[in-house]
């Protein structure tokens, strides 16, 4: 393999392939990446088995392919390398003993590579006709449900985002038995078939780092026990976890005894100043009291002190309510909702609350209630 | 104490003294904020015994003093909550039971207080006639020379910067015994009296982030244990290290066998580049090579590969040099250099590299070598 290409071209597309490296660091050949240099332009690729990410310079892109060839190169090692030489062209070339030169006009590196035979295979396969969305619909998807998904280990499903595809209906839900984030979108062309899958959380933020600002869409090809999305030049893969992904449907009830209406930002500043008062060790906890069209919000620590916000609200009834909820929760919920406004929906104290856009039932926001009255 | 005041104002303040609250927690006395309102206006104060922190607020700046008083409050939860509370006007009075009111419009917080007697003396005193700096001077001196000092424990006074003042030459001197920065300044007027005093870094550099971008002067005032600095509406004090620094003035060489120039960012490129194919645990030992006006700097690490890197340079004599350092240091030297071009002078293989700009001895960057030849 000898190639001419110059820095910022490579450099920009190393920095796709480098988020696929493993840090577990348990078989060396999941450190590399793997050089593809065919007549067509150059694959790079990396893969630590749970995640594959693939992606291509055109050969337009390309000053000149001397020799076509495969290497298998330290990821960590040639990152560093070609980010810090500087913005000119570079020749990296393939020579005895399993070595490649990196060379520039005053820079001279010289690396060991690995046997391109042992680097696995990406598992990369493409449907026929994947699900498209629009990127920054994806994006704003996964910023509004991935919080609310299980950090602990204990029920492996929680820790992935559920995608239902049914028609054109694609419904993303996230939660961790404590809230639940359930987003639904709706897809322009009526998919192939119906899917119900989990994917990892960590994978999905991940994929979203890769994602640029464009308007482009992404392709998304569901497996059996991976899914891969395919936008730009990249390809990633992520396999999926296996389970029964608890059902939510039941748990968002469709009648309220009370619903009322605030500002989002007064809402959230006031939960903001009254956490401060609270513990995580006491789950964070405060109250919520409704009292005609003023709220009062509180919370206290009793070595250190108290403190009480009010807010006011428009309520759809006559109805008060005295609730205790996680302040952290109900910011994270409220902190991805997209409007000026909120929607606050209960059935009592000790029932599940509802958070959402007053105008759209597009993403939906659940917390269970803290038991202190 | 009862006063009104603009949030804006009272957090500006607060900033500051936030910065000399012990983190430690020992004493929870030493965790706490004093305000001291008089009738001129409102002091804040901390200190953690090692370094105290005081500020003043003048009248006009203050809405309105109803009583004057002292409290002493967590400076963590004071801090927070009232950099959450909105831009408006906040009451904080105190109550009975040591407790104080913090109001808003919306918002009112209860907060447990200390006894004001229980607060410990921040021993700020001040002389007739201080030294006299530049903040950006100030600034500049400690970017300059605090890397070089040590942060192991086994020699405290390695852990300060030496401030050595005779008439109106100041020299601070900040080493770890295998670099050493010094640093030269001319003082507009004679000192009062000589001096030569060990600050602890750690303390310059929360003293550093105390200051703006003002051309406004330090005053400096130099105790037997301790150093007051005042500047805008603070006065900082920082206890003193005990102990002798060593004298290193014989260090720095008056001839060398040879000196070169060379540009600062061609340099300084060459040996971030090679220290990637260096280890911690090597030293991050790079070699340094010339050959007539061309330098070429070299490292391995056997099982990941080499890198040779070729800069030129203007020597002023014939001579060679073949020396190996630690890039890290030298890294570190080279780039609080304020130029754009810079000497090495050498004086053979085992012998200290000297690395400074070449118009100026204001700042003078020492390294020992390493010996792999």
């Amino acid at each position: 393999m000898k190639i001419q290409i110059k820095q910022n071209i490579l450099i920009e597309h190393l920095n796709y392939v480098i988020k696929g490296i493993s840090t577990k660091n348990l078989r060396p050949i999941l450190n590399c990446i793997k050089f593809e240099l065919t007549d067509d332009g150059l694959y790079l690729m990396s893969t630590d088995n749970e995640i594959s990410i693939k992606t291509f310079i055109d050969k337009k892109e390309i000053d000149k392919i001397d020799a076509c060839g495969e290497i298998v190169v330290s990821g960590r090692y040639i990152y560093d390398i070609i980010r810090k030489l500087p913005d000119e062209l570079i020749t990296i070339e393939e020579v005895m003993d399993a070595k490649i030169y990196i060379n520039t006009k005053n820079s001279s590196f010289t690396l060991n590579c690995n046997d391109p035979a042992e680097f696995p295979d990406l598992e990369l396969e493409y449907r026929k006709k994947p699900i498209l969305l629009n990127q920054k619909v994806f994006k704003t998807i996964i910023n509004q449900t991935a919080f609310a998904t299980s950090t602990g280990e204990s029920r492996p499903v929680l820790t992935g985002i559920n995608f239902k595809i049914e028609n054109n209906q694609m419904e993303c839900t996230a939660t961790d038995s404590y809230r639940l984030a359930i987003k639904k979108i709706e897809l322009n062309e009526k998919a192939e078939e119906n899917s119900n899958i989990i994917i990892p959380t960590k994978n999905l933020n991940e994929l979203v780092k890769l994602m640029d600002e464009d308007d482009e869409n992404i392709e998304i090809h569901i497996f059996n026990n991976k899914a891969i999305f395919k936008f730009s030049t990249i390809s990633m893969m992520t396999r999926l976890i296996s389970g029964t992904y608890p059902d939510t449907s039941k748990l968002v009830p469709a009648e309220f005894l009370l619903t009322m209406q605030t500002s989002l930002m007064d809402f959230y500043n006031a939960i903001d100043r009254a956490s401060l008062l609270t513990n995580e060790s006491d789950k964070n906890t405060i109250k919520f009291e409704t009292n005609d069209e003023q709220v009062i919000i509180s919370s206290n620590i009793p070595e250190i002190g108290n403190v009480e916000e009010k807010i006011m609200v428009k309520k759809n009834n006559q109805e008060n309510i005295k609730i205790a909820f996680n302040s952290k929760f109900m910011m994270d919920a409220v902190r991805v909702l997209d409007s000026s406004e909120i929607e606050l929906l209960f059935n009592g104290e000790f029932k599940p609350i509802i958070i959402k856009n007053p105008e759209s039932d597009d993403l939906i926001q659940l917390i269970l209630p803290i038991r202190t009255y």
